[in-house]
């Protein structure tokens, strides 16, 4: 079999997150997210973050971005989203399906910049939707962060234009256990952040985000909305339970730096051996610009997306690390990388 | 704590879908639904539905209602549904958020007679909404069952009008293992319905549906669609592998047919004690008019649910069985009731 | 030719309405609203109604009705509204088209009753849409009218469970004129209802309804909803120049009292030729139940609907006047009804 | 009072259309374009265009695009358009509103050339909306036109990927009699467009426009759509009779032509006077780039819009002419434009 670098979630549960269904599956527990392991993982969250949030589990990623974005929107209102934004290109239209208009802002390695953000805010009259919420994906789609000043820049910009903020965490504790990074989950609400989701999927859980809202009008009816778009489980503790895992001794953050490791490691390597990196290695994911001949003789033995075709030449490979991703992996890979 | 009689959805998972977890947890595999073991559980359930239909699994019961009807209508078009089915009254409008009405037809005991369908049917004009979709639910929420020349002849009504079937299966295998069953999963394409789902959530999974589309053209581009609406697991082997182990030995019927059995002795101690069934106990839920100082008797030692309250003297309690409740567990409640 | 008794919408407009876009076609205007007519005919609404509402123009009842109640609603909540309201059934689903659910209450001669509204209401919990808006209409669809007491009522329950109140005023005139109307157009504010349309395609106009926003929350961005509908025309004075006709000396009041006055004296008549009212006549729709060899016969001479087919031998027929309905029309409908 | 070049809806109906209206005013008709004059302009536009397409008429432009495209569309399919669009940026988010994702293709002066599109189509994969309909804008947004050659291309890309075609033509009368045309409208059925519209408000109507639909799958049902967004007027005859009006003599594109003609002749005035155009001038919108001081300047005398500031010096007037739009009034701008 290939050596997987396909994504992050390829993988099944950590087994200290496995061991929580295990232990507790014969307990009766209630329906819908009312059991004790949910309001238990919700509360530890809470802790965390800091600032009495109210906390939602959410079956997944698109779940969560459609059913936090539509819930905080009127139906003439719009998001503006980077134009690399998870929501905007791989979700199937899963925001506009519930009448809402992404409007899209020019991103350089996944990011956006104020000034881009402030021109497109700027250029909407009475005519056209009207910008609403600001849509931050941290880590970005291109495996990069902002800083703390940059995010604080791009959320000054939105509340200056009386509008919300929502940042899309899928990996958003990668983005926090960065080598680099400079946030802590404490500085988003402090920052500004309305709302938020911190992902287990791509993090060691078997599926399930945790939804943070900061700001509590946008709490007020929350469940209604979660319930309407089928994002609940009969079974919540399912997430719930799970989460319970996550939270516990900080094994979330212990997981994604080890993905992060890994990935620094490769990056480092692909550099090593004369790769070029499309984009900076910012957390679990290393970008690389290939040959088509390349790509073919690294696919035998390993398993990755080519996720771009620049041109002929230039094939963009996406190689994930996650936390299941051992030593073993990465040091066979760049030994292969080597000898492209 | 409480013996539950609440649901069919307060247990973890059964050990033989627990344990096909545990023992595939460490295998790498592709994401969305692509490994290997959602293709064998997809598998399986095409051979025991018969005829070659397409196969899809998603998160839930709302999921899988307001993605397969908002993937049959087009936007002007309807459904009808009884006036008690779950779509209609508790998902909090999801179908309606997709864009489309639902009409709904009354019902006794749960079930829609063909004469009401035919009737509301004949009555749209061009200034209405069109009726496309007609949708049963198989085993009713009031925890009856459609015979087999009950559902041919609503199919029918349906057909007649150039409409398509689709049925409501989260109780689905209860309904086929009830003692007055007459039908076998074989009869549905059979008998003409065009899609329809068997439920997971309800009968020993932690989550997931099997969604079965009989139809082709209903088939073509439905993943566009589980995507759009968030219903696809980013780890589709949690859903694949519980599938895998329900679709072993008949678990899934086994199990159906436990939780009727608890429900039928409960039922039958219930009527011995003097108390009054609601509506007929076919499946696993038995539904009792009782006073509110019997309701409140009941509650110091059993959870359940009172649905409805008729008037001040007569309220409608549920109680659930499932394929964990135990034996003892109902003895011990029949006793109770026998000194209500 | 049929004499007509269709409808409302039959003839084109009054002259007096006319005339108006005849006298200032050659004016260059601004577009969308923006002219000086549509600003001079919604300060005379304004001035009209009372209480500094805001004053727009949308193209039709439709648009009006699907315009107002979506931007009232947040995603998740829904429209209380009667069984028989012109939303629920023949605008072919546009409520349910912008992603909220209608949830209906029976009625008696087109009116809902408080205890009802507060049953349907006090049913809702979690897992159920959240009512949000009592949309009533009056006059009602079968052609009665509530009293200012039985309004009260009505919007003290939406009240009380802090609900929003929206009249459907396609012929409001029509209800203020009515013989038995205690009700002026000043008392809508002040019982409560917070957004109304007082309808101009049914009272004289060619097209055109004027939307009164009395709470103004609801006003904010209300310009941005009607144009994402396109319920805003580019010649927005189409519209204006209409409504000033219609607010010139009471047009709109002695239109709808004449189309009353002439449905009084055609209801007279047809209970003195012995047939049967279906409904009480309260303004300038008469229904009468007949058999079909009568709607046969009548249906020589005269245009109508048959709206209902209580059985065989019982068919209801709509006999609508209008503004333009002459006495000459209504001498010789009595006579033909007569000699039935 | 300023001389109007604001846009092409300023001035009220011209005289052969509100004949139309005066005319006919006193006939009863049927509602909801079943009356005559509507099946008669349905029946002219027919043959004018050729091969048997159905006609129906809409209030307005923004609904004609959205019912239409909302029709062609299920529901995880989306539109292919120019980053100019009408619909993409001045219509409030009407499509979206109905659930469907908009993806933008980059023009030069308002138009999109067949590689970009291309290009754009074949990015799409699974995990994202599905390409379904090219939307071309026939006169663009930036007063340029296709030509014959240039619309098949398009046209070829659409097909090849299994599209349907839709032509926005709010000023197709302008297209088809610019200077440079090589278009009939016999063209569009043959070059494989299925459906499009005939714009009427911004060429001589007070409202409306005719929607042609060529392909017969796309007819089907068709006015269910209309119905449920609110295009349809209740008093049909208004836009039936305009289009009588229109349709007679060759008048829908003489009013195009003299707009046109007017528009030509300020262009080469504008240039005589050293300004620059930004785009160029094929119908009857002048494009000229001003400074600031420009603007304030002409703002004096005459109404225009800015409607881009590409910077500090440079910003983009639209100048419009329109049916109604004199020599006298271009005289005098020219004359004044040469003492700039």
């Amino acid at each position: 079999m290939k050596s997987f670098f396909y994504d992050d979630y390829s993988d099944g549960a950590h087994n200290d997150v496995l061991k929580q269904l295990i232990d507790h599956n014969e307990e009766p527990q209630l329906g819908y997210g009312k059991d004790e392991y949910t309001e238990k993982a919700a509360r530890r969250i809470a802790e965390v973050v800091g600032g009495n949030p109210s906390i939602y589990f959410i079956s997944g990623g698109t779940q969560a971005n459609l059913t936090i974005l539509s819930h905080m929107l009127k139906s003439h209102e719009a998001v503006i989203a980077s134009d690399c934004a998870h929501i905007n290109n791989h979700e199937a239209g899963a925001l506009e399906a519930t009448g809402h208009k992404l409007v899209s802002v020019p991103t350089k390695a996944g990011k956006m910049n104020p000034q881009d953000v402030e021109r497109i805010i700027s250029q909407h009259d009475e005519y056209m939707v009207k910008p609403r919420v600001l849509e931050i994906t941290q880590a970005t789609e291109q495996g990069t962060i902002y800083s703390k000043a940059e995010l604080k820049a791009l959320i000054d910009v939105a509340k200056k234009h009386g509008m919300l903020v929502y940042l899309d965490g899928a990996r958003l504790a990668h983005a926090l256990t960065a080598q680099k990074a400079d946030l802590t989950i404490t500085d988003l609400p402090k920052l500004g952040v309305d709302a938020f989701y911190i992902g287990g999927t791509k993090n060691g859980a078997l599926c399930g985000e945790a939804v943070v809202i900061v700001n509590p009008e946008i709490a007020t009816d929350f469940t209604y909305s979660i319930r309407q778009h089928g994002g609940i489980l009969a079974k919540g503790r399912l997430i719930g339970l799970q989460f319970m895992g996550l939270f516990e001794n900080d094994l979330w953050l212990n997981l994604a730096k080890h993905a992060n490791d890994m990935a620094a490691a490769l990056s480092e390597g692909a550099v090593d051996s004369g790769l070029e990196l499309t984009y900076p290695t910012d957390i679990n994911q290393v970008f690389v610009t290939l040959t088509p001949a390349q790509v073919e003789r690294l696919n035998v033995k390993y398993g990755f997306h080519v996720i771009e075709k620049i041109d002929d030449r230039r094939h963009v490979a996406r190689l994930v690390c996650s936390w299941a991703t051992t030593e073993n992996q990465i040091r066979e890979l760049i030994a292969d990388m080597g000898s492209l």
